[in-house]
């Protein structure tokens, strides 16, 4: 596993929020299934939409599409750990953003998981990209590394 | 998205099998969440681990810890497809193997989306890194591009 | 557990369906999460609505909430197994209709789980009951005991 | 839906917990799915074996087996809404017990879902009931309706 890339900490992230796991995110060899970390990722990115960006997903007429998501693994989480989601933006196109996402233990400044998503921004009817409104831009700057 | 790469084709994969999406890996967009997409390389990886290399991941005194998943998505996959999931090899390691992973629509040469699994083999009690076992290299041998 | 039901048979139920077990269907205990029975009866209930019902639930001007679900355990599934997923009708209303659910292990007759769900037909915009459409009876009563 | 039981209210339950909802557990009719609500049944009870009875699922040689879950759904929840778990109990056998369980939108005093979950004590290796040791025995009754 040589080459990995150095392991994030807090200060590398501009929004939090907390997880608690569920016992179903485990699996049979008792840590967090590593399916539940992207799953962790996406609760991370909808809170961001809904607290920062006012993104309505069930309604707003531009809707995301996943084009990347990609997560390494350094330390073992596991029910019943309280999680801490971090989230960043590593990059911002015209209609597509790339997060920056981490996964803390309660208590620790070492990401025990991180990763990014890229999202595009579609038109919800045509499903074709179109560029990131405005409103949204200035959330997603606001937490730009 | 400049830069991408090449969209994998049939061709490139050495072990397939048919999964069928269900009701609940679609979210509130209509197409498969993107998460479903990594639950799906699971079910490619162990069905690989159970058929052709004979690994027992409840009793093998070796487990599997995943230490980096990356998805790319290409097109929209959505419940009811059948999906046609595909596996290689990418690199074989002492103690890791670096999977490729495809998923493509019934009839279709080009992945809907694709991707690779990085795996550790470790011991199940230590849950330190060991050698992969003669056995399973052999498997992963065949599949390896 | 005094008073159960009788361990309902093959013969008992008009609908069959093979559902493929997924690894993330267990549990820590080994077996399939008391939760993915009731997973597998959603897609036994939505293959049933697709293939013999023609309900399209994308885009039908009436779709279906759930008013009651109940699971009976009687002998453990487990992945790899595949299952054989079965459904009859037991009861047809005006506007809400009560499944019959199994599920049973591949070559048995005995049941290895069975339930029901009851489904209340309410039109998608106002989320108000409205009565059976006549297309979706006639599926109903041909798997009606 | 006539003859359906009286709605449950916070005052029925002894044992609660707080649940945040994830964009996941809606389905594509932009609600709760229904499998939803038994995953959070199975968060509230797994949560009072670890708060209050001190059940350790990964390493007691003591497990539980589902042998009937049931949910009756009286009014959707939908992600964002953050719930209110609960949980009494509504018999205690030699070496099972029935719990009542609910979900309460927030500030709400009548149950928007209820049900119960039946629970077999069996020993770990030979998966036969066993009596319910006095240590949880003491738990389950002091949330006894």
């Amino acid at each position: 596993m040589s080459g990995r890339t150095p392991v994030p900490s807090r200060a590398d992230f501009g929004h939090f929020m907390t997880i608690p796991t569920r016992f179903s995110d485990n699996d049979m060899l008792g840590h967090l299934n590593n399916v539940a970390y992207h799953r962790f990722f996406e609760v991370i990115v909808v809170d961001f939409f809904t607290e920062k960006a006012g993104i309505d997903l069930f309604n707003d007429p531009i809707v995301t599409f996943a084009a990347e998501t990609m997560c390494r693994f350094r330390s073992p989480l596991s029910f019943p750990d309280i999680v801490d989601g971090a989230m960043c933006v590593e990059h911002l196109g015209t209609s597509s953003v790339r997060y920056g996402l981490a996964l803390f233990r309660k208590g620790e400044d070492e990401a025990a998981a991180d990763g990014h998503w890229v999202h595009v921004f579609v038109d919800r009817k045509t499903q074709k990209p179109v560029p990131i409104p405005a409103r949204f831009r200035a959330a997603f700057e606001a937490i730009q590394v």
